[in-house]
């Protein structure tokens, strides 16, 4: 019986042809293409369909893609009615995943040959569940996915830099091999349930503040300083109490999140439309900081949020971004292991009480 | 780094002091207390304060545990709009998980003090989703937890030996170690997520057949014989055929399952009242012939089939009955974890096409 670590750390848990994580001198690649050419060449439907269909589309893919897409974006009344049923105050990851739920309950999907059209049809229409909750306007039919997500969320102003930008950051988070959100998905499928139960799982799983929310947690500490004098200074401190710093260093990466140079960049060309520059200031000195203090680099929520902020997303809102983008990832996992399953179901190290006689109720 | 076999089978996931699960001489224990005595001894409530608060009862904590229970089973109105707005013809899996993660919403559980009261909470509501999702009057506040489960799943008659059948059987369904849905709430959990975000993930992954469907299975299979030689007949032509024969063998017991002679003499004490014998004589005929074919024993899900219909549930209620007795278990977990977390990430061997160069959608 293999021994494993708390965790999994280091754990091969399964085979994927999707992504390479950080292995030396390949980085980070999505099925052979390396992330820094994706994001600079690619939009986030084209990063998508090579996820979920296994290669780049050619022109007249790609264009049928984005249509079919765009077709799809609308919910089912009943759906619709179900989250408008939600608190306002309701915490949005919330929403998505009864979103999820819901429309799985409506539509299940359980055959495999299915399972592509789903991922399609469920990439199309998640935003639309925040739009919906939040009483927004969904009837953009046009654009691209990026620009419908940024009306979704209501952000804005919604400029071409500001569509191309989100687009990145989309393509940045679209998958990153078995992450605990992919692998709860992946683990919920190895059960052969249906598509929408194991991306709820996946939802539920990034909710975590030690997944998905560390791009809110960020902003929260950037945001905590007025200039990058007092960020040095108040970061200093937070060391000094042995504080967590949320947005730094990656059990999967030793030397630097190779996503983190691509989306600081993002940062500092929006700076001229959308401004940050100030807050854009103040992270890279708490960068610097965690570099030299403790050798920690900043892995792709940090920067992040800076551009989530400059682009006018709510700061409640970040977390969602990152379901739309990753959704890609796990729908293309999901396919995966359902392709060559075998039910995931680990053992556990008993620590517990010695076996003990029972005592009835009425002798307790 | 450590190779793991898929579905990491065999590989020890972390520690629990919860259960042990087939262990040569120790056989299934709750906290150290033996299946067998539990089933016999205790009630479904006792068992759950026994998972979820780490001891057995005293009279008076019995007593007021089960006042608790009571007093919580109502579900929020926002709750109950939702869940009635899911179509009849939903899968009841996707009805439960949808309610699971509106009451989340509605109430998010995140801080650790807290989810104790959570879990006693949940345990207390679930049953009232499936109920309420069928129009059934939920004003039932008496009663045991299981005479309220049969109430609410509309099935009958509620005898005393029904409540009392239905009780032991949510006893054996109560636990069961690192299985697919407990480790897919764990890796939710592990992320520090809600509580209602870690149970959800679990009700969609025992969603799966390969999970908690096969009870519902079993059925189809024991009701497609008219008597014991037709199915001793049926059995030997599906083995023939190299079907897979739902209810039978289990990855963690290799001799036995502890629970199936339990759950089998339920369903032998049922006949008198409850009708049922001949299922149950084909039942056993299946048994026999898997035994002697195959060297393979029932599991849990085999002879629950069974019972579950000599009880009037449902056939798809079966699979919510799971999930309205694993809560407890689930619930236990979800409590360990976050007490001694890491996050549950393992790494995967990577099986892709190698580097390749990006080519843009103009030249594609």
């Amino acid at each position: 019986m293999a021994e494993a670590g708390a965790g999994l750390s280091g754990v091969i848990a399964g085979r994927s042809a999707i992504a390479t994580v950080g292995k030396a001198g390949r980085g980070l690649r999505y099925r052979g293409y390396a992330i820094k050419e994706l994001a600079s060449g690619a939009c986030f439907e084209e990063v998508a369909y090579l996820l979920i269909h296994g290669g780049l589309p050619a022109a007249a893919e790609f264009a049928a893609y984005r249509g079919r897409l765009r077709a799809c974006r609308a919910l089912p009344e009943a759906v619709r009615d179900i989250v408008q049923r939600l608190p306002d105050h309701a915490h949005p990851m919330d929403v998505l995943r009864t979103g999820c739920s819901a429309l799985g309950a409506v539509a299940p999907v359980e055959e495999p040959a299915a399972l592509v059209d789903a991922a399609d049809t469920l990439l199309a229409q998640l935003p639309a569940v925040i739009g919906c909750w939040r009483r927004a306007d969904a009837g953009d039919e046009a654009g691209s996915h990026a620009a419908h997500t940024l009306a979704q969320l209501g952000a804005g102003p919604a400029t071409p830099a500001a569509e191309r930008t989100l687009d990145v950051a989309m393509t940045l988070y679209a998958e990153h091999e078995f992450n605990a959100s992919t692998f709860a998905a992946r683990t919920a499928a190895s059960t052969l349930t249906d598509f929408h139960s194991a991306v709820t799982a996946a939802i539920g799983t990034l909710r975590g503040p030690l997944h998905g929310g560390a791009n809110e947690a960020a902003l929260d500490l950037i945001r905590s300083f007025d200039d990058p004098d007092a960020a040095e200074a108040g970061v200093m401190r937070l060391l000094a109490e042995k504080r967590l710093i949320m947005g730094f260093g990656h059990r999967v990466y030793r030397g630097g999140d190779p996503r983190s140079p691509i989306i600081e960049a993002c940062a500092e060309r929006l700076v001229a439309e959308h401004g940050g520059g100030d807050l854009l200031a103040i992270a890279r000195r708490i960068e610097a900081v965690m570099r030299r203090e403790k050798g920690l680099f900043p892995n792709l929520d940090f920067y992040s949020a800076v551009v989530f902020h400059q682009l006018g997303i709510e700061q409640r809102l970040f977390t969602p971004v990152f379901v739309i983008a990753r959704l890609a990832g796990w729908a293309a996992h999901v396919i995966e292991q359902i392709a060559d399953n075998k039910i995931i179901r680990p053992v556990a190290e008993y620590v517990g009480p010695g076996d003990r006689p029972f005592v009835s109720l009425a002798e307790r």
